[in-house]
């Protein structure tokens, strides 16, 4: 597929996620770390502006210079920003004049990309797709919790559905040999700076569960008093279950003493057979404990990953998000994309059943902070 | 006029003011104490729903019972309720299906209505009626703060007329004697429970202006570093000032180094002439200080209101919001609407441009803790 | 008494308050309105080293520069000072050399009263006696939060004898006549800047108690469970309750489901016919609102006072704390004395068990914010 | 030595280590993560009575039962105890009585060595003391820090002579190889669990400093503006940088534009061949980030670390504090000791000038959280 037709698609995806919303949807920021829908259209679009358009396509005339403070996200470099928690104190731009700018950018790109531009070039207009399916993902999350912590728990989408989790496979962990396995990213197509360089690692003997553990055998957890007893918690964990007196993953209620999950088609009894989700790097580890057990590292997934399948929910490991050896920062602005946050958080694995399409791969590091649980998030066991 | 459509006239003045607002307007609340538009718009509604239509409209149908949850405000009697600060993370229900609440409850209230209510309720039903005055009153103030604090300073309406400030008075103070002056409402029309009773207070000999405090009157205490000297301001006063780096009213932006103010108009330079607004009780007390006098009792004021002009802006007193002797609460919710906040806020007198016509006598007491800005509220000098 | 013997002794029985203390008691700090016992100490020696002596004592020798820093109390005009809240985080100056900071300091004063000090000055000496006075008490509030926040609930002294509280009055109330009372202080003793103008105040008819209200009493309001019905409070009192899970008077400790409370001599069994002691202004209003009565304002207490008996601790009102008519501050740091407090505070008057000898009239106007309970404080009904 | 003389040993270490301190420099906590020196008093004295006299020693008669919710640090195995914050609000025990304390189950422990305890014991009591010896360091930090935030800059003992630092390595980087490494204890001696189990690692070549980076070369970073550009820091470090103004290391004060800084001898002008000391995880990071270099890993220092010098203060590594391959806690409230703390903490290597004689080996990790300064943290650089 050309380029051109490549970016029409990448951002048609965008809209067809949005198509569902209210005007009111797109509004919204009730914690923190969600962003309005309207602003990840926005800053989707800011994103080709300020780094194609503006610096590569002659003549381009910049839309509004006002956006870029609203549409920035975290980038210094390139200027101030309305800050992170501001970002659902903003009526305006409204709803259709971001998607006026996104058109009158989508039609500048169009008009570049008929122009063939240059390798160096064509990487970042790639990285910017990347990007744009990375918070694709973010909206499919960010609008789960608008809607799913909303008192009237509408649904996303009567039509939405969620994949089929097949049969699991057999209970057998499958076991790895000892010894020194290459990590990283190696080959042709894209990968984020974060997945270099290739490099060896040794590993111990290690088994690993093919199957993720579903929410028949975390709900044995609570029942079992889990969550009220902190020897199987970080004490960084306990203290959060703690304050926040958390009792069961997220989006998950007690209705008339049986357990439901909101879901993209509304409040429904808990699926029992699911990948337990909407998990907490805390949990996820309290889990394990409980069982007699551990995460994985992030390098002993992806030497077993191609043995079992993945896809579901994101896979926490006991990895810190760290630098591969060799790891250098772009210069300027895109330099921040990843080094900057390479502290305090957690590798995760694998993919959801909201990661864009194609927007995987066994190298790919996720990552998120250890109490966070707005991602499609869940646990597979190793020991 | 009879009740019905004195119903129609007020319920249709709250949408009129919505009309230019876009539908993302609606739905933000930037702080706690600035509500969503389309929060006032339900409320008010659920108002009438909860404490006529339910209670005395025989067959009334409640048109959604998760309503309650969300649009009551401190009503402890009737139930749960969204906690304040999160109004603003609710995007549904939606303008159009609230509008359609509204349309449900005024169509059952015009059907009731036509079956003349008893005098015990009409009491009941002109309250409803003064609180939504109220309300669009926080409407136009909560729109000024929701568009005066978005980065791209929106205006409301190119149409919105600000009343004209006429020539001042002469600006000799007018001068009460010593005596006993009578304070409170008296008469058959409708007040808030809190005018009550008519008494007796016992006032020294004073002064009081004609005028209230300019723009740029005020500017010169700020050019004296009126906000940079403890001496001016009360203990608690020069804290918010140093903790919140308070420099000006609200409103006032410096922009290359002229003064501005946003108004519904949108950002415009600062008119010297008209009274200064937006000002906290703290900032009047210091303003006040500065000048080597004071601000007058609620007391003084109403004694003496029969002789100047007011309702350009509220006008901050000296006095605490405490009862008046005899004062007594209604049984029932009703009876939350006013005792339980008579401790630590102070009264304003007079009424704003944005108050509801109407809606305003010399006997009324507004109500706000000293810190609060966003209402319209100035200041009126006494010695 | 002269001047120089009336100074020994007031300074003489601040150190005998501290006589049964630890060293260690000295320098904590539990919360931010407990002062630590040494920094009363110096702060009280401060006050007449920066006022007195170092203007008016020719000679004089300043003891230490640093300890402006450390014992300015809140004297913006004075220079800076350790924050409020960070006083007891200093270990140095050593208790040990606070006392021999304040040897010196009466050293000093010794001398200089033996030279006749001018009428002007002998005002501002016996201000700083009063203030002491007042340091006084807030030693021993401060003292009995220390060892009654201490898991050990050590004794302050066994020694400690409480005043005996007499029979009770009848029940009957007090009640005065509607019509014009004279307030504040006349005459030629010593009062605070805040007990001025004398004026005139117009009264209706009330009926006041003449007994504060029993333990016995406000248990029944706890048992009839007045801290979980919202009605009795104020809006601002019940988020108070809430957010601080407050269910009894502070120092009320159920040991074994029977009610004590710590006292200077340890923890003992509720005495149920003592006042009901350490409540807050909401607590004080809440009971009167259970009991279908209201709390007097400090007109009303000041009118009556002489008809009761007051002193075992000090009266809630509902006045809130505001300047009499023609109230104006000193010049200078002595004028931060009062004014500046004049807003969110509620008025208490009368006296405490704690309260030094002489440092009460029928015209003092104590104040506290709302919510403050480590005085002794108290309720008297009014109807 | 047995174990009687080398308990003895260790425990009147402690006992120098405070000798030099007020009674007043015992009770303080000026932030949560400083314990008031009499509670590692009492605390280490806890740790004995609780985890061997009371257990073991039989007819053991506890000293205060009250004393296990005083003393009792994070262990929640073994009970409630005074939140962590709260430390400083005791003033009893006085220090006086803690003495008494520590004397009597010293004189317990005392008798209870001489009958040779089993090989299990041995275990719990040397464990014990290298616990004890961890609060030494913690001791003098602490120390440090209250000291140090004095307003007064009080010396902690004039004879205090930290360790010389000699002539600095040839600037040479130390070059490794790449290939599989052994990483952890091994051997007879005592180690924490932390340490185990020994493992392979995979390295790449790296180059590692001999030197740690000087007072000197930190200026620098501090004058080209180091602390202002967000380029060289983590997102949030910057954060981190920002909310708390950071803009130099802990203790360095600007005196009339000189730098200086505070020591155990009190204030001094900078020592620029010293080692950066009191620095965060944060500011080594970014200063390696300046300079185009990095961090070393945990395993690159344990492999490396023969060839260099170290002890003057701790090295921030990039590595996370994670278990080792086979890692598996005790069971009981001792194994709460190590595990529960391995997340979101970076690992340190090496030892400090108040590391105790003895208490350190090239396998041991420290760990802290990456904003923390207060321990004598500085920088080597890798690349």
């Amino acid at each position: 597929m050309d380029i051109a037709a490549r970016y029409k698609q990448v951002r048609q995806y965008t809209e067809k996620i949005c198509a569902p919303l209210q005007t009111e949807d797109y509004v919204v920021q009730p914690v923190a770390d969600v962003s309005p829908p309207k602003w990840h259209i926005g800053h989707t679009t800011w994103f080709f502006e300020t780094f194609i358009l503006k610096p590569y396509f002659m003549g381009y005339q910049e839309y509004n210079p006002d956006y870029n403070y609203v549409f920035n996200s975290y980038y210094e470099t390139v200027g101030n920003r309305v800050i992170r928690t501001d970002r659902g104190n903003l009526s305006r731009p409204t709803v259709i004049e971001i998607y006026r700018y996104r058109e009158y950018v989508d039609e500048a790109m169009n008009k570049f990309l008929c122009e063939k531009p240059s390798d160096e070039l064509m990487e970042l207009i790639v990285l910017g797709l990347h990007h744009e399916e990375q918070h694709q993902e973010l909206l499919y999350t960010d609008i789960k919790y608008i809607l799913g912590h909303n008192p009237l728990f509408p649904a996303y989408s009567k039509d939405y559905v969620s994949p089929k989790t097949g049969k699991p496979a057999a209970d057998d962990f499958i076991k790895l040999k000892e010894g020194v396995y290459e990590i990283g990213f190696s080959g042709n197509g894209f990968c984020f700076d974060n997945e270099l360089n290739r490099h060896k690692v040794y590993l111990n003997a290690f088994e690993i569960s093919p199957n993720l553990v579903t929410n028949a055998e975390y709900l044995e957890f609570i029942n079992a008093g889990g969550y009220n007893d902190f020897r199987h918690w970080h004490a960084e964990g306990w203290d959060w279950v703690q304050t926040n007196k958390i009792s069961a993953p997220l989006y998950w209620h007690l209705v008339d003493e049986e357990w439901h999950q909101y879901t993209f088609n509304g409040l429904q009894p808990l699926h029992l057979k699911e990948p337990a989700c909407h998990i907490s790097y805390f949990e996820a580890y309290a889990y394990a404990m409980w069982k007699g057990m551990r995460l994985p590292t992030e390098f002993e997934w992806e030497a077993a990953a191609s043995q079992f399948k993945w896809g579901k929910c994101w896979e926490w490991t006991e990895s810190s998000y760290l630098p591969y050896p060799g790891f250098t920062k772009a210069p300027g602005a895109i330099g921040e994309y990843n080094g900057k946050f390479m502290v305090n958080q957690k590798v995760l694995r694998g993919a959801s059943e909201v990661t864009s399409p194609g927007h995987s791969r066994i190298t790919y590091r996720n990552f998120f902070q250890t109490h966070l649980r707005w991602q499609f998030t869940g646990i597979r066991l190793a020991k």
